[in-house]
């Protein structure tokens, strides 16, 4: 139970995004290996771009936020600064899934341990300067920016339901 | 500037929900007459139908969070309580836009008007006694949750970029 109001609603901010987690998992662990390598759409991403775009993603959050080093900076080059197909030799799907389901584990304990004052606390992309200036630049604003993000990608992956 | 941390985790949570609202009313204001009638991938919803839909959506959102009546509930039995094509009288796209925007004009209006204390108050769909139990379930958690539907379907617009 929260002590304070401040402790509410980051309580309902990480619980968000604890939910967009599971339904995006559960779509992940739901599909075939042959359906991780659909398209979402015809001519758009295939799934197994969307994993590992997600989990490079959020394993960017960690630096982002000061809550620790990079896991897997090895998922950009295939997820991140390429489009899907460009680079051929992915890893296995079980080790993606392996990846995603470890930084969310590792980001949720994280938010866990951070007080409200922290939250409000600048992100490491902003300088001392700018956030003088642009207080909202804080780590909470990535939680909620990074939330839209997979709520995003998950209307996607919604969208293999047969 | 806000004058308190409370404030600061509020003016978050509005911008981020302003920011999916801009970059989703950019799609259909972009897109055509005749490209608002096709459907988002194959077999799926038509663009028409999100526009309708997240218009009821956030209509519903008044009386939920306890800020008004209804301003357009003849829309729930195009967009919410049926499947696209169910319902072949749709009203004209120049409306629904009208919809669309008054209704997240009237929202934000509403939003930065509400104090702190006034987030964490449990929403209307929710008893006192539950509340009791379920601290959680506040205008707050809305906002969030209703961020998070909007992105979803975001996403699921955007893939009709060509």
């Amino acid at each position: 139970m929260p002590t304070d109001n401040q402790e509410m609603f980051i309580q309902c901010a990480i619980s968000t995004w604890e939910q967009q987690i599971k339904r995006t998992t559960a779509i992940f662990d739901r599909l075939t290996e042959e359906e991780l390598f659909e398209e979402i759409a015809p001519g758009k991403n295939r799934v197994v771009y969307l994993l590992g775009h997600l989990a490079a993603v959020h394993d960017m959050m960690l630096p982002l936020l000061g809550l620790g080093e990079r896991q897997y900076p090895f998922l950009d080059a295939a997820f991140i600064t390429t489009a899907d197909r460009a680079v051929a030799d992915l890893p296995k799907v079980e080790e993606l899934k392996g990846y995603w389901n470890s930084v969310n584990e590792l980001l949720l304990q994280k938010f866990r341990a951070l007080k409200p004052g922290e939250w409000l606390q600048k992100h490491t992309a902003v300088s001392d300067e700018d956030f003088v200036k642009e207080p909202h630049r804080n780590r909470f604003n990535v939680l909620l920016g990074r939330t839209a993000h997979l709520s995003y990608h998950l209307g996607q992956l919604a969208l293999l339901k047969k």
